[in-house]
Formats: C-alpha cells, structure tokens, sequence
C-alpha cells in the first residue's frame, strides 16, 4: 500500500477546531500525486494525463491538529478510459480511518481537450504493485 | 435556488492552469455556510449542529481563473438523522455547470459528541423556501 | 484607489476565531492581480513579469467571518528595476484598517531568468490614474 | 536551532510555477506553533497568547514542487510586551535559503483583548534554548 504521512498545518483546523472538509481533499490530492509519481507517470503538464472526473469520500472520525495521520493510495481498477483510486486517511497512531475517498479519474489529452483511452505502457505502470 | 457568486483567488489556480478541486469544495463549502444562515441556522458554535458524513463530486468542466461562477445551493431531502444537499457550481456567463456536489450531513450534539436526529425547528427552518 | 471587495470564506477562519494572516496574504495577492490586469499589464505568464521580492504587513485589527472587507492597492514608487506596492485591508462598515502591506516588486525575464528594468511601456501603464 | 521538514502539497504550486508566497507564510505559521509548543507555551486558546502584529519577508528563491525544504525557527529578541522572532525557509538539498520572515508578535489577554506585558515565566520558556 502506498503510504504517506501528512503534515497538518496551522491553518488546516478551522473553527470547528478539527480539519476542514476541503483541506482533507487536499491531503487525498497529494496522495495521488506522489503515487502516480512514484509508479512514473508522466509529470503533471505532460500532453498525456488522468483528470478527476469524480469523487466521493466519507468522513468517519474529525481530524485535529495534533492528530498523526497518514494517506493511504491504492487503484481498485482501471477502465478503457477510466481508472478508479482508492485512498484513506488513517490515523497512525491506532489506526482508524478517519476518511475514505473513492476517485474516478479520465485519460485526458491536452493537445486535443479530449477525454481519451489509457494506453497501455500507462496501464502497466499503474498495475505494476509496489 | 439560493446563490452566490464566487470570488476566484490568484492562487486557486493550480499548475495544471484550472481551479483546484480541492479548491472548489471550499466553494461548495461557503455555499452551504451561507444558505443556513439566510435559513436562520444556529450559528456553527452551537451546541447543535449539522455535520458533513459524506459527499460526492461530479467535476464537468475545468474553471479558469477569469470565470464567473456561482454557487447554488438546495436541499434536497431531509431524514430523520440527515439531510441532502445539492450544489451546482455554475458558470455565470453561459449557465453550464462546472460542478456538482450532494453532501449528507448529520445532526450532532456537540455536547454529547454524538449524532441526533435533527429537530422539528430546524426542520422549519430549512424547508422554508428561500 | 483600485478598490476590490474580498469573500471571506468559512475556511479563513482559524481556530483562534479570526481570519489567518496567511490567508490575508491571498487577500493581497488577489488585489495585486486585479490592479495589475485593470492597468494592462502583461498576463502573468508574459515573458516579462514583476515578482514579489520583499513584503512587510502590519497587523492593525482582527477580521471575522461576518466582517465585510475590501482591499485597496496603488502604486507607491516605481524605481529602475522595482516597484513599490502600497495596499491595505479595511472594513468596509466603518472604514477602519485591517492589515497595511507594502510589497517590492523586481522587474524579471522568464526567458533569462534574471531581474530586468522595468520597460518604460509597463511604467507607463502604471503610473496611468485609473 | 528549530528545525521543521515542510511537505509541500501539490495545490501550494500555482500557475508560475513555483509555490505561492502567501502559501509560504502558512509553513512559517507552522514553524513557529511548533517551535512555541516545543517550548512549552499555553496552547493557542489560553487566555495569554502572543499574536502576530507585523511581519516581513525576504523573498530569495523560487520553491517548486519537488524541493526538500525546512523552516528554521528562533527567537531573535525579547522586549517589554512584544518578542521578535526570525525565521528561514532553506532548502534541504543544498542548504540555500529561499525565504526570511521576521515577525514581531504582542502579548495578548484574550479576557481583556488588550495588549500585555509578557509574563517572566513566559520569557523564561522561550529563552530556553532547544
């Protein structure tokens, strides 16, 4: 599983005095960056990419600011032109889920503005495990 | 529909040249703010409460950083324990939606620490139409 | 005086109860932006560009949610590669200021990646009255 | 000298490229809410706080996405009611600093929302060397 611990910020606790819905996304949206990354994707303004076309997360247990927490980034399956990602914020100290985020994401060419099918040296590096 | 137009920050606009999505739950976010106070909610330090348990996200069209957008803002169902919430961020020039969000959310008692089903007056409150 | 009403949003807010210094830093970058666009200047991938060197904020009085706030801007001096930016938040209720920030900026070439003299085109758009 | 990795998420990046600077006064937040803990400060909703009054920033070097950075974080200065602390984003690779920020921040009684003589037990936590 790829793993990655999350710094929380200041400003991430809102008034609530727990992490803010939106900031989370931000956490998943680095997730799948360093993911995508480390399996070589092409970088992010290659012609070429996977654009999030949906998302849909639930949010178990608040988050505070002195919370240990980590992203934890998975693919559950992969389309003709979709690929679906599975992520969750765990807490790293007992290990509950604090959020779980399902994505599906688009192959997408820049030049075209078009949606477009996932060729397959991407599907290889996306399959390929850990 | 109650709505409200989005101001677009410099810095929403990420490397990828369109507003963040993570970004854009924080549009959805305001909207939802808004739409309870104009209902007379009580404020967000009360003991009870409404609390974000899951959203999906349907992401139709990029937004750039000169575009006019609104966040509209209905409910669509209200249960025993939850509510519905429906969003659309609209693209102000043409009409088109941009995005789409439906959140549940839970009563809570800030008190208890516990979900609780939402109250006959607040129920009033927010069936009213706008 | 370029003058831009700003939209707090909920996420502003830290847990001390008022917006987060960071964030009146997007508050400002945002009124700069929107000077610079309303007076001609290149957009902000031109080859030629001004690039934040040095800021100095103070911190007048606290912002809230509720609060309704604009941020001002205007040139203060332009130098031989610099310019000096004078802007201000301020309540838009009773006029009192918020938070006062001057910023230098440095004339810059992307295509050289070196600081450059300001072009006597750019100085004129700024020194334009609106 | 206090020292704090500092993960840069990918929406910290805005459209020139380079991580925005009012996203870098979010990790000097940071750095000094951990630097004023590890020291055994009141946590931020005690009635004593200290609060941001000024600060200013030397911008040196454009941060991108896959820097290494840190915030480097001490206190330059103790005064009757205000303390002056300086701050560092370096980079962890070659050592290179990217930003300054000198920040002065006021005693403050929440009870009263009036400036305050920094208590010598406070002084004495902060004078503390690491």
């Amino acid at each position: 599983m790829h793993t990655i611990p999350i710094q929380i910020r200041f400003n991430d606790v809102d008034q609530m005095g727990h992490v803010n819905n939106a900031v989370i996304m931000e956490y998943f949206d680095l997730g799948k960056e360093l993911f995508f990354q480390q399996h070589g994707m092409p970088p992010e303004k290659a012609d070429f990419t996977v654009m999030i076309v949906h998302f849909e997360v639930d949010f178990q247990s608040q988050i505070r600011f002195h919370d240990r927490i980590a992203v934890e980034t998975e693919i559950e399956g992969i389309g003709n032109k979709s690929l679906k990602v599975l992520q969750r914020v765990v807490n790293s100290g007992d290990g509950h889920v604090c959020a779980t985020c399902r994505t599906v994401m688009s192959g997408y060419r820049r030049s075209t503005g078009k949606s477009e099918v996932i060729p397959p040296e991407i599907r290889a590096l996306l399959e390929k495990k850990e």
